[in-house]
């Protein structure tokens, strides 16, 4: 039996994002973001939905660039840290350490401590309410040298994705419950 | 080191949502789907990216509602078919055995099996390329009772939603990292 929990941004698995952008002065900034994901194939884009009030917003619009780092658990200290304080008042890679560079494809700035980066040029916006929706057109994807699988994936262990669960805490990915486009074949018969 | 995977939609997590919607001809019908996510607080907004092609499609643009069901574990395999076949040429329902429960508030129904279910107006809608970004306003959120803590939200070790690697495999939630909004502020200081 189903309780209601009334009209709510509740959904299982979050990401956590780390966006990158420069602000209007050039400073690199991060900020946390687990409103978004993957939303078309061709061409390839990545949404994140953000407040006009964060520093990131004027700074995605003024360079029509942003990345999305995919933290690991190792970073879960840093992710947190830089959801919790504007970067209008701090710098939030001098605070916890992580190594900012410069993409080479867009105008906008990542952490490369980090196991993944996507590289994104605006494509579009939609005006929703309390956020904008940032659609991203992903110009390339960087991973770290030594995560991928003998196929060519990257492999989800080694990455060790950083999760946000929205009733309180930070996870990471656990076992395997079976292959994608293959175990659902059983039900064809 | 990074190296260059090029221009791809890879994520980490990614959600493995099952998409509930009425056909033409009033069928129940769902759909996996892994490009979306939560896009806006105020409303609270889920957005989900669709090929014009696919059956879901048409079903939200004719109904202007849909469902978005967080599947467990035990769903894998139910889940994995629904993005298999078509439920043009299919009852999903009868071949999985789950159970179609049209929502009270919606015109869409969805699987009553999952521990989650969000029930969503069509809000706004963004065409991209491949797919169709429908943006859905939440109008509740039902879980199965049971799966909150003390705090009054879900336990997502009872939620134990299904997680979509898009390297090859289903993958349960692991281990917790730290307290979200908490263990950053180690690096205020």
């Amino acid at each position: 039996m189903k309780e209601s929990l009334g009209a709510q941004t509740m959904s299982f698995p979050l990401p956590a994002y780390l966006v990158g952008s420069y602000d209007e002065n050039g400073k690199a900034n991060l900020m946390t973001a687990a409103w978004g994901g993957i939303v078309c194939s061709t061409p390839p884009c990545l949404a994140v939905a953000i407040q006009p009030s964060r520093l990131t917003h004027p700074s995605i619009v003024k360079n029509k660039a942003f990345t999305v780092g995919i933290p690991n658990s190792r970073l879960a200290e840093a992710v947190d840290y830089a959801g919790l304080v504007s970067g209008r008042k701090h710098d939030k890679f001098a605070a916890t350490g992580l190594t900012p560079v410069k993409s080479q494809l867009v105008n906008a700035p990542s952490a490369d401590d980090g196991p993944v980066i996507l590289e994104c040029e605006l494509y579009q916006s939609l005006e929703l309410g309390s956020h904008t929706l940032f659609v991203g057109r992903i110009v390339d994807v960087k991973a770290e040298v030594g995560l991928k699988t003998d196929s060519g994936a990257l492999d989800l262990s080694k990455v060790d994705p950083l999760i946000f669960n929205c009733g309180g805490d930070y996870r990471q990915v656990g076992p395997a419950v079976g292959q994608a486009f293959s175990i659902g074949k059983n039900l064809k018969a």
